[in-house]
C-alpha cells in the first residue's frame, strides 16, 4: 500500500549556530554585528508602528523602495538587483534557478556548510574542491567542466579573502557557468566583485544586511548581476512566493542604507577590534591567517578546540566549533565589542587547557 | 559550447494582483482586510522600535514566541505548528516536502492558480480535476491514485466552502497521500479542518495572517498537522533558510493573536458587509453562489466581466479578473469597508455596460 512517507523529501538540514538567550551571554558564535543598526532604522520602525493600519495591505512584490535604495547606494540600475529574506533566501533561490545541469556544482571543501545542504535539497550534483594547506582557494581547480561555481569571499569560516584578479580569471574560464560570489562578509575588508558584474553576464554577487548592517533579525539579503541573470532569479522567486519582503523589512532595510557614515564607522570599529583581537590571540599562542571578515578562525598548538569551545560555553562565552574534517581543531570567533572580547581574553589568561 | 542559460530553471511565474498606490484607489482586488490589525500590533512595533538594537541578532529559527501563541490560540501542542513567510511560503515548502512521487498531484481546475506554478517549479506531475457546473468539488473525483491532494476551503476564487464530512471522506480514502487543505479564507465562514489533524496523520491545514488578521504586509502563514508531518516540513525549511521569520514578524504576529475579541469583531464586520454586498449585487443582476470568504465571485447575464473590470479600473475601483477557461466572464470582488462598497454600488447604479 502507498505510504505518504515515501513521497517525502529527505534532507539533512543545516545546523545553525546556537541562539542562547540571557543577559550574561557573550555571543561570539554567529557573526552578528556587536553594534546596533543605524539610528534611522529605529525611526523607520516608529513610523511603521504609527502606520500599522497599512500592514493589512500586501507589500510591493518588487520591494522597489529597497531595491532603489540599494541601486543608489551601489550606483547601479535597479534591474541589476534582487532582494530576498536574508542572503540564505537569495542563495537558495539561486541554487534552484541556476544549477539545473548534470555536471557538478563546484565549491570549496571548507566553506559555508549550507552549500552542500542546498545541493542535497534540490538534488544538484556537486563536487567539493579541497582548499590548499593554508586554506586558500586554488583558482586552477575551477578551470574544469562544471555545472556552476560558488564560493564566499572572504571565505567562511576561514575569513580569507580572494583577489579580484583570481575571481576574474575564474569567471573568464567559465563563461558557460553561473559563478556566485557570496560576499556576506565583504564589507569587513575584502574587495567586492560587484564591479565585475558590469562585464560578466555569468556572475552573481550575493550580499547581506545581517553582518555589516546589523540587521540579522530583519532578514534581508540581495544579489547583484546583469538584468538577464536577475530576471531569471525573479521569475523563480515569483513562482515560489510573490511577497517575501515584508513592509517592515523594506522600511528597515531602506533606512539602514541612508546612513553611510554610520555604516563605515561601525565597520571600522569591528576592524579595529579585530586587529587587537588578532594580536591578543597570537599572544595566547593561537595560530591563524589574517581575516578579512568579522571573525577569526583560529587553532592552538596545545589547547584542543572542542574542549576549549566547551569550556568557554561553561562560562557563557559562545564561539563556533565545527565537527568537520580538516577544521575540527579550529574555532571561529566572532568579533564582538571590546568589552566582550576582554571577557574572552580574561578567560584565556587563566586557561590551563 | 556550454551556455549557462541551458541550466536555468524556466518557469511561468504566478501573476499577483495589481498593487496600485494612491489615496483614491478602491482596492477590492487582492482580498486584503479592510480593517487595520489589532491595536496590539502597533504597540508591539513601538516596542520593537525601542529595541531596534536587538535587530543585530538573528531571530529564533523556530520562532517559538509565535508558534507558542498559535498553539495557545488553537489549543494545540507547539510541535503541531509550522510557521512561514505567508501561506505561500508554507505551501511552497509543503509542495517541495510532500509531493515527490511519480503519481499526479490532484487539485481543482478552478482554484488558487499558484498550485500549478509550484507544481511547474518543482517538476511535480499534476492533474486538474474539473469542478462541477456549480463550481463545486466532487469528492469522488479524489478517490483515485494520486501523489497528493490540495484544495482551498473555502475554494478560491469561488468562495464556496466544503463540508468537513466531505473533507474527512477524502482523507479516509487517501491514507497514502498528503492532503493539504488551504484555509486562507476559512475564518470568514467555512469550517476549519484543524480538528481533523488530531486523527489524520496525512492532513496538513494551512492558514494565513494576511486575511482575517489584517497582516498581509508582514507575511505570516502557518500549517497545522501531526508532529511527523510538521517535522518533515521543518527539516526541508531548515535546509532552505534557517531564519525566515524576522524578529519583527514574530512580534507582530504574536501581538495579533492576543486580541481574540478584535479578531472576531473584524470578521463579523466583513461578514455583515458581505451579506449586504450580496444583496446589492443580486439587485444589479449579478449571479453567484454564497461566499464563505471575504470576496464574492460574480458573473452578470448582460455585462461582460472583462469590460466591467476595465471600466471599474478607469474609475480607480480595482477588482480581480482572471483570463482563464470557464471563469473568464467572472469577477472576484473583495469585501471592503461599507464606504468602499458604496463606491462600487454607485458606479454600478450608473453603469450601462
Amino acid at each position: 500500500m502507498q505510504d505518504w512517507r515515501d513521497n517525502v523529501r529527505r534532507v539533512t538540514p543545516y545546523t545553525p549556530g546556537e541562539q542562547p538567550a540571557g543577559l550574561h551571554v557573550v555571543k561570539l558564535n554567529t557573526n552578528e554585528n556587536p553594534y546596533p543598526p543605524a539610528p534611522e532604522v529605529e525611526e523607520a520602525l516608529c513610523m511603521a508602528a504609527g502606520e500599522a493600519g497599512m500592514l493589512r495591505r500586501y507589500p510591493d512584490p518588487e520591494a522597489r523602495e529597497l531595491t532603489s535604495a540599494l541601486a543608489a547606494f551601489y550606483e547601479l540600475p535597479a534591474d541589476r538587483i534582487f532582494v530576498g529574506v536574508g542572503s540564505d533566501d537569495v542563495l537558495a533561490m539561486s541554487f534552484l534557478t541556476f544549477f539545473n545541469g548534470d555536471k557538478p556544482l563546484l565549491f570549496p571543501d571548507i566553506t559555508y556548510s549550507f552549500y552542500e545542504v542546498w545541493a542535497g535539497l534540490f538534488h544538484i550534483p556537486f563536487e567539493k574542491i579541497p582548499l590548499d594547506e593554508q586554506f586558500r582557494l586554488r583558482k586552477e581547480d575551477y578551470f574544469r567542466e562544471n555545472g556552476g561555481i560558488i564560493f564566499p569571499n572572504p571565505n567562511a569560516p576561514t575569513g580569507i579573502g580572494e583577489s579580484l584578479e583570481n575571481i576574474e580569471e575564474i569567471l573568464r574560464r567559465n563563461p558557460g557557468s553561473v559563478v556566485i560570489v557570496d560576499e556576506a562578509y565583504v564589507d569587513f575588508g575584502a574587495k567586492s566583485a560587484v564591479e565585475l558584474t558590469d562585464r560578466y553576464d555569468n556572475l552573481l554577487v550575493v550580499q547581506t544586511f545581517s553582518k555589516s548592517r546589523s540587521l540579522a533579525g530583519v532578514r534581508i539579503g540581495f544579489a547583484v548581476g546583469q538584468p538577464e541573470l536577475i530576471g531569471a532569479l525573479k521569475n523563480v522567486k515569483y513562482s515560489f512566493n510573490s511577497y517575501t519582503m515584508s513592509r517592515l523589512a523594506i522600511k528597515a532595510g531602506t533606512a539602514a542604507l541612508k546612513n553611510r557614515a554610520y555604516f563605515e564607522k561601525t565597520v571600522e570599529k569591528v576592524q579595529a577590534t579585530r586587529a587587537q583581537a588578532a594580536a591578543k590571540l597570537r599572544e595566547f599562542g593561537f595560530v591563524f591567517e589574517d581575516s578579512q571578515a568579522n571573525f577569526l578562525f583560529v587553532t592552538h598548538p596545545v589547547w584542543r578546540a572542542q574542549k576549549l569551545y566547551e569550556d568557554l560555553r561553561q562560562e557563557n562565552i559562545y564561539v563556533r566549533y565545527f565537527r568537520q574534517p580538516r577544521i575540527d581543531n579550529y574555532l571561529r570567533i566572532t568579533i564582538g565589542t571590546d568589552e566582550e572580547m576582554a571577557k574572552l581574553y580574561d578567560f584565556l589568561a587563566g586557561y590551563k587547557g
